[in-house]
């Protein structure tokens, strides 16, 4: 280990780790937490972020010894500290917490690589619903996440543990407004589709005549961009007017709307299985 | 209304009401909580379970007249309380909240109606998670849900705000063991698949043979029970030994799974589709 055991709870180490819990701390360090073995794992993994320190618990470095050694090859402080410590530092840490640099990748470098398949979330506020989208983003194969400026903030731990470590996955944006990403990404060539209840074309005519599409409606083969709204309310007339086409998932039972989540699934899915 | 504004936090009906956020509370008195407006309309309607009362504030009750009728013309006892009182009752309420019958279809009852697409949740814990599942199931066309006996109580407070209203658009299904469930399943014609990440089938492949599936493939377009395990360790190898096959949804990119309601999504949208 790379320093003495930490066994003070109120320690102001331990309680600068926590205040990484809050929005505003987090923008001022310009790090987050990556709490647990499967997002600790990933965080230290070659190619990753910067990993400022990793805290774990000596029972969690004698179970994980290959998180310990992909630390240190990157020349992590591997700082041991006692089970009360590390669960002041995050009740959700199960032994190890990483204090990480934040990732935001630049847009116009993400559009430089004609990523064919990118969400976009606007007006997002739950930290769940957005890592959750994000790891179903990552797993329909998208080459991209972009949160506009009004959405939660992906380095929120509830967040990041709903990514499962997709946010490690993947070049995630974040800070624009929508008009803004909406043109940038029309410049790279994508298509903008918005995922909304009341749009003109149902998902399900979309995948029939996808590679072959006739004018006037939206080709899924083709490279595209979904945009997904708030989980209350949705998208606003005014982000409807700025895509190229709102498209519906069918609601075939007496359902009146879908999660979030559940809905940016199924269009993600939609669009990587017409991309094939 | 219907009798004196109740008016004191601590009264022991706010208790019994408030009580019924526990598990063993509801099994015993065989109701369930439902909170907020739009739950609450769905229970008052027409051909909705029993509700046994509807508390609800003034305020609630002068902007949902048509609440308020609906309960009066099925004999439902409307009683209004203090803001201070429904909040004692449920922090989620919004100003109503509605004592109601639980749901419990029989298993038999359901399948002689012949559904075409049924979602099973085996071991499934997240009170969210099951609610978001029932939600995107009603939106898939699904004719039942069945939760497994080890799953979690479908009346808990925050699996009914999860379904959002769904809960009283199908039947729900309780109690049963897996093995009594599968067998019943397809004595009633039906395929019965697991979703699982180490599944032989790819669901994309499925869906391009959807309808003329060759010998040994699942055919989705044939009526359909989908398995779905735990969040954490989904199925084990005896739940997968009782299913006809095992399914997985493509990961392109590079998440090592999806989210349990994700999944379920793309399973049941799939078989919808494909059942067009």
């Amino acid at each position: 280990m790379h320093d003495e055991l930490l066994t003070n709870p109120r320690a102001d180490r331990v309680r600068a780790v926590r205040s990484l819990t809050g929005r505003a701390v987090r923008r001022r360090a310009g790090t987050f937490l990556v709490e647990g073995p499967q997002a600790v794992r990933e965080a230290v993994a070659p190619g990753g972020p910067r990993v400022h320190d990793l805290y774990l618990t000596p029972e969690a470095a004698d179970r994980y010894p290959e998180i310990v050694a992909a630390a240190r090859s990157r020349g992590v402080p591997v700082r041991p500290g006692s089970p009360d410590v590390l669960d002041a530092m995050s009740p959700d840490a199960q032994g190890l917490v990483a204090v990480v640099d934040q990732v935001h990748a630049d847009l116009g470098d993400v559009l430089t690589s004609r990523p064919r398949l990118v969400a976009v979330l606007a007006h997002v506020r739950d930290p769940g619903n957005a890592g959750t989208v994000l790891r179903a983003a990552d797993a329909a194969g998208a080459g991209a996440v972009v949160l506009t400026a009004s959405s939660v903030d992906v380095h929120n731990p509830k967040a990041v543990r709903s990514t499962a470590g997709s946010l490690f996955h993947l070049p995630v944006v974040t800070g624009h407004e929508l008009p803004e990403v909406v043109v940038a990404l029309r410049a790279a060539g994508l298509q903008v589709l918005a995922a909304d209840g009341g749009g003109v074309h149902d998902l399900d005519d979309l995948l029939d005549v996808a590679g072959a599409a006739p004018p006037g409606v939206p080709d899924l083969a083709v490279p595209t961009a979904w945009v997904f709204g708030n989980e209350a309310w949705g998208l606003r007339d005014e982000d409807l007017a700025l895509v190229d086409a709102a498209v519906r998932v069918p609601l075939r039972g007496r359902a009146e709307s879908l999660n979030l989540a559940t809905a940016a699934a199924v269009c993600l899915y939609a669009s990587g299985r017409a991309q094939r």
